[in-house]
């Protein structure tokens, strides 16, 4: 993520750092869930895993719709907007975490992907409360 | 949306018509705010548009991102993430549609974005509604 | 889809109407795919689908990242990444295409799917032709 | 990205390296894309940045639709999509580069973004030849 954080740094209105963690959070995130979605439709219980691939789906769109938000949380203008998506963020990762974990002994992608909702999660909500 | 509103009418669970009415709401929105960013790139007082796109960009990220948690809405599991993810539809729409709305009178793409963001507002709030 | 297309047809650079068709396909075939891996997922033979839902995703992924260089289309620095990416989303919608009329026998959604890939993948082409 | 990365390594079909990369690749490139587009609507000559805030947009959509094709490329079914998708994230991140590297001198964050742009297009081409 390098070049894409020396851009960030570089904006006029360079984020605060809890800004940046959350970017990280949500790009590692998004890949996890994308990652998990396609590694539970290779398994052969496949079909109990159903919820996992639709949450992961979920989450993914969520942590993908966080990043503009986050990335022009230096306007005055995105604020509201940026409170309500961390929170849909939040909420997205907290039913991706819950359902990934139930799996995470058959499935370690399900472990590692619980593992990033976790950490998005947080980051989401530290995010959250700097901003009230 | 002929063949998508067919698709999603042969869905197992078939949703509700306050789900369906959304998602029309989400994709018109979601053209209309990726529209009204690049129209305003041409305007050439392009420079006190600024906060205008950026709420356009995180419009339609964030009616993108509730399209998947719609579609899904059949789902016990992912109902919470669908109630915050409507909530963050509400606040982007809401703010994009006050800044789109103060540029309406010299854009004619403004007026009618604010009232794509009006109209996708009112189809989140009355599905979160029919919801609880 | 009407506020969007109002917008559009606003825009400083009005585009010309295969660009606007196009749109509208991609729209639909985005709802289209994003509905059919859903429903695939609450199929009893779910594993058997699951070559579809992963094409569905893929699908509706490129059907999104076509709708920003659509309505860009009127710039010129625009140009080669659109017809790069309505290239893209001609095989994503082939290979969808295909994979959903292999299930349209067992599945309606599936069938719907298919269709609205073909109508999109059409368009596509339809546009491509136009613009070289 | 490590959970996302581990995710991925913990898939049924382990990818190969060079796909690894090109996730990498996109996601920095997402990222890069995303901020670069907001920093130039806070620059003061944000009128004369609207044909690298367009491209900006349409690159960071074209990696974004490149991840779930990188994900799933241990189907054979999403061989075509994928070879077509990568050609098109190429495309965009040529154009994008090119247009950044324009205003590089006068804008650190296009500087970063155009080598990032540059990364991330030649990890598309690394992967397209190896999967030929």
């Amino acid at each position: 993520m390098d070049h894409g954080l020396h851009v960030l740094r570089s904006h006029p209105q360079k984020p605060m750092a809890a800004v940046e963690d959350c970017l990280k959070a949500c790009l590692d995130c998004l890949l996890a869930c994308t990652a998990c979605a396609d590694a539970c439709l290779s398994e052969r219980n496949g079909a109990s895993l159903s919820d996992c691939i639709r949450l992961d789906v979920v989450c993914a769109a969520a942590c993908a719709a966080t990043i503009p938000t986050l990335v022009s949380s230096g306007s005055a203008a995105g604020r509201a907007p940026l409170k309500a998506q961390l929170s849909a963020c939040i909420a997205a990762c907290s039913a991706c975490e819950a359902e990934c974990r139930r799996h995470a002994n058959h499935h370690r992608h399900c472990a590692h992907c619980a593992d990033a909702c976790q950490i998005c999660r947080a980051a989401c909500e530290t995010l959250l409360k700097a901003l009230v």
